[in-house]
């Protein structure tokens, strides 16, 4: 059997890090971590707000990421005349460090249980969507309240789909300086065709130094450097964030995902793909202004094609249902959570309103077509588009109780979202038009062109036309401007005319109505994921793990190979076998070597290991997370996952599946020998 | 105003060679073609079956077309030791000159009016399945009669929607070997981005020969060659296939065609773009097996952008709108045709009946996702299952009447059908299984994995799986066996078994009835735009050219060039531009030069022409017309058109929309001075 849902013989497990999986690790380990040994961990731990995970590593701030979590900020610093994407970049000094444009690391500091006070403000009987207004306001007030009281950014994090809310308080960084980064070539070698497969070459880290006040933040927990990297077979411990999973959806849902959603996903990334990929191979500068989304794109393309073909493939199916089943049939053993059963149907039938409403809803109210990051709707993929209507909202939101504003409103979001509002990134006008373009066509394709929806929105226009016009015309690319309208109170916002900010305002009732089905229909949905929550509790105890929620976890395992096709796969590549793969294709792209890496071969030890494999249950979010050994030492660093491990967002599999990690003795072997990064390597081993 | 529905100051028209535009041309340019001129060029022109046009230019059977129409061979006639798409091909002598593997060309040698006994055929009152019937009845009665007396390819051709029919009678050749082409990057230098762009700088030229008997073909009419090219401002004529217009089509089947058929045509060729970009970026080979293909999607996904982008234009959408209403009002005021009106009504049911029964008929049955040439339906990309159908089927279709078989089976075509089932062109193990996982995979996405259908294509097996062991297990691979199992019975046939044949088996039933389901609603559309066509006439005469349909056109223009932006467009490029343009892009793919262009730059007439754009009316099909002068001198030969030139499938235009043309004087200054083709040139220019 490939597939177990029994954690008894698999390093299963995305763990909380205050339900750590002690007794698992004692029967087969025989190792028990310490409370220290975790709280140090904990507090070691990076989360980048942009999307990813990371680490410190000095005492002086370095934090090391993935080059890809990184990738976001490189691309913003660039120009066409300093291509850090392409060329790499490493400041000798602090003072060449350069800070990034809008990015905000989060440590977790804290969790405190608040599962009884948020259960306590929803009373029996009140309608969905009174609870779920009486949720959020009790939430909004927690939050308020522990960042009045600590200065912390505070969450409510809804685990176990609303068994569980804990309190997680945040040290938040906002001054982020980027201190190293090698060439993209070098960090995402193999491109595309090696994204999600081993065995890999990719050097994939980017190191960051974070700042107080203007000085290197002094850090307490920051994991100590092993540079030797792990053994074959050591036992390894993941720290990071796990975005999203889904293996506690019902299988009605999971087949949902299978027919419906993920195909309608791969559709837009297939089209984006196709657009961004044509309009860069027209020349340089477009290659480099798209680069970074494009990767995004490809990348989520590629991972959702493996999930697809992981739920396409009837014994993983059969495992699904089985788990589905398997705990139908304990509810339905016990007499006091039989009612249970209902919730089943309830998030059925909640699915098939969602869909009903998802065109308006995802076309014109959507923030994030993935789990991270504020994104335009679908229709008006425009970042200037994201602005006028952050502004518009805001003096509307603002003027509502806490509680009741769209989350992205809230007082404890709020200095997130003015870093994102008044970011200084570049905005470059023909890749604005190009993509509000296509997706204002996308938009009439889906509706049809004579849609009364679709015709407002095109103000009798072409896509093409009305882009242009859009984009060229509005002043919201002026930061200052932003500033002085975001500041504006709803009355006296009503003055001022802009096209982007016009067309905001027009489709503004229209897309609010689209959230607020939706909301209701997403809170039967929680609030029966909740029952179901409960009732497995019920049967399993505190024994298992929640979904991914983009919240600090902790994984563990070992680093072991696997068998593809009746061959073994060894667990380790090193520098030798990175030359000999671009020898295999001529040094053509995507496998060619960048020129520092072709010049210093002989300066390397080529046997230093590059990547490695470990069995460790991880997702995307993970990226960047420290991998450490038995005593807390840095040891590697998650960067990706096989192309058997895409199955891990529904079910765990420790066969093939496997989490794939840049060597500790890999980066200060190139941080010495090819970047002459001495003082950087020094200050990471010190 | 843009657009003009009127022909009097536009070169609009792709007119039938038995009724050219006499009096325009006399009004216009004061010139008046011969009938001697009209046959001599009519039988000069050539078709290639697998999708382009062409002519003949020597007495000793050479035909050229573009080394986009040639490519198909080119590819066909590769292998990993041979890449004559990469590396360009010239045979120095005839023995040097290789077969294609299953190439056709077509030569017209008579156009027969046979409207009145098609009609006849149909009797008032008859259902429409019987109309289709008894029409399909005579017409291959008509086919069959004229190819036992003349053993030519007797095709009955429907013009003006079914207003007019003719018997087209054609010298085939079978035996065509290829003789010359350049490198593909310089045939279609400036790859995906320059594709549809003006300025432009392609050769994109093929040279083959036509044999008859195994010896060169003798050829009477051939098109004498003009080495100067044409003059800017000079008189043209066009003569070739243009494969498809929607030019009469209802304004609603328009709209129909903008917001669904379009799209879905796009979300196709979108993931056929990225699944095989992605491939090919693994490997040269991978990169060279999909060539061809990868080409033609990216070809249409750029063709129906731009098809699109006209249609969501609100001054073409205006335009199109007043040419519907100008008829339609027409028709109202004359009470003999005003029973026409209930004929759009009509279009619009079927339409919506199609669209019902369309995810069967294409993902099962539909043979042919573009206008040209015979491909396996959508669920089931692979050229295996292709063969196993026809051999299934034509053991079925033999047995019945000539006129009731499907079309592909008729004695008629029976010829072209075996060309292609036992063509000998390569088959890859990866790339049938690549392509066939892939479109299983877009089966299960569309219906649902639980589908029964789904269900009973993937035989309880992941896309992959199943993909795998059909492609693997079945014998049709075998030209051979091919052979041996399409000499069979039906009733010797059920006895043989196999993956691929017992898969188009058990589906058989299903498709056959999404077939007929499609029929009886295209027969219902046939005959309701005949009687719009027929009300046409009545209003204006044989004023008027028909839609295109594959058939030989002739369409005239003069040489001209145009704005964009407020800038002038100049007609003609040279090589000059060429080099210049390599140099602006740093030589970096798509606008690298081949080594030899490099090597052989001082050799050239650097003010040569390349390229030039005339105002001709001509589409997708036109590939590789000659160009000709008053003189019917080979000036220049079509290879493409401009992005405003994609709006010609509905409308016509001269403000922009422009094709553009390889110069007769680029041809042989390429010729002898960079491929040392000096004996080709030759024969060309005697």
């Amino acid at each position: 059997m490939l597939l177990t849902a029994s954690t008894t013989f698999a390093d299963e497990g995305m763990w909380l890090f205050n339900n750590p999986p002690l007794k698992q690790l004692k029967e087969k380990y025989d190792f028990v971590p310490t409370p220290q040994w975790l709280e140090h961990l904990q507090k070691s731990s990076v989360r980048f707000n942009s999307g990813g995970s990371g680490s410190f590593i000095s005492a002086n701030g370095l934090v090391i990421t993935n080059h890809h979590v990184g990738l976001d900020t490189l691309q913003k610093i660039s120009s066409e005349q300093h291509n850090y994407v392409r060329d790499g970049f490493y400041a000798h000094t602090q003072k060449d460090e350069v800070k990034a444009t809008d990015l905000e690391l989060n440590v977790l500091m804290s969790i405190e249980d608040v599962t009884e006070r948020v259960k306590a403000a929803v009373q029996p009987g009140m309608s969905p969507a009174d609870a779920e207004k009486a949720r959020r306001n009790v939430i909004a007030q927690i939050e308020k309240e522990s960042t009045d009281k600590t200065g912390l950014r505070s969450d409510v994090v809804t685990l176990y789909q609303g068994g569980v809310y804990n309190l997680y308080r945040y040290k938040r960084y906002t001054d982020v300086r980027i201190v190293f980064a090698p060439e993209q070539q070098a960090a995402f070698y193999g491109g595309d065709p090696d994204n999600f497969e081993y065995p890999r070459f990719d050097l994939d880290i980017c190191i960051f130094r974070a700042y107080e006040n203007g000085q290197a933040a002094k850090i307490q927990d920051y994991l100590k450097w092993n540079a030797k990297g792990p053994a074959d077979g050591e036992l390894i411990f993941v720290s990071g964030h796990p975005g999203k999973t889904d293996r506690q959806l019902t299988v009605d849902e999971l087949a949902y995902t299978r027919d419906k959603d993920v195909p309608k996903l791969l559709r837009m990334f297939n089209r984006r793909e196709v657009l961004l990929s044509a309009w860069s191979a027209r020349s340089f500068e477009n290659a480099r202004r798209a680069r970074e989304e494009l990767f995004g794109i490809q990348n989520n393309r590629k991972r959702y094609d493996g999930y697809l073909a992981a739920l396409l493939d009837p014994e993983i199916w059969s495992a699904l249902q089985a788990r589905d089943q398997k705990l139908r049939d304990a509810i339905a053993r016990k007499t006091e959570l039989v009612d249970t059963l209902s919730a089943y149907d309830r998030i059925k039938q909640a699915q098939a309103e969602l869909e009903k409403n998802a065109p308006i809803y995802e076309y014109l109210e959507q923030e994030r077509p993935s789990v991270i990051g504020y994104r335009a709707p679908r229709a008006l993929q425009s970042d200037l588009f994201k602005y006028a209507r952050i502004i518009l909202r805001a003096a509307d939101e603002r003027a509502k109780p806490n509680g009741e504003r769209i989350p992205m409103f809230r007082d404890s979001r709020r200095e997130s979202l003015e870093l994102d509002l008044f970011s200084a990134q570049p905005i470059y006008y023909d890749y604005e038009i190009l993509r509000l373009t296509d997706s204002l066509t996308d938009f009439a394709e889906h509706f049809g062109a004579e849609n009364p929806l679709v015709a407002q929105v095109l103000a009798g226009k072409s896509p093409h036309a009305r882009a242009t016009e859009l984009v060229t015309g509005t002043k919201v690319k002026d930061v200052a401007l932003r500033k002085e309208w975001y500041g504006k109170s709803a009355a006296e916002l009503q003055s001022v005319h802009d096209p982007m900010l016009d067309l905001a305002r027009e489709i503004d009732a229209t897309a609010r109505d689209a959230r607020k089905a939706h909301d209701a229909q997403e809170e039967i949905k929680t609030q029966a994921y909740s029952q179901i929550a409960n009732a497995r509790f019920a049967i399993e105890g505190t024994s298992n793990y929640p979904d991914a929620t983009f919240t600090l976890r902790l994984s563990c395992g070992v680093v072991r190979g696997y068998d593809e096709d009746g061959r073994p796969v060894p667990p380790f590549t090193n520098f030798a076998g990175l030359y000999q793969r671009a020898a295999d294709h001529n040094d053509q792209p995507p496998f060619d070597l960048p020129k520092r890496w072709i010049e210093r071969k002989s300066k390397l030890d080529l046997n230093t290991p590059l990547n490695f494999v470990s069995d460790a249950d991880i997702i995307g979010g993970n990226s960047g997370s420290p991998v450490v050994n038995r005593n807390n030492e840095f040891v590697g660093i998650i960067f990706d996952g096989n192309i058997q491990s895409l199955v891990l967002d529904c079910i765990y599999t420790d066969k093939q599946a496997r989490a794939v990690s840049v060597d500790s003795a890999a980066i200060t072997e190139a941080l010495r020998k090819l970047y002459d990064a001495g003082a950087l390597a020094d200050e990471i081993e010190k």
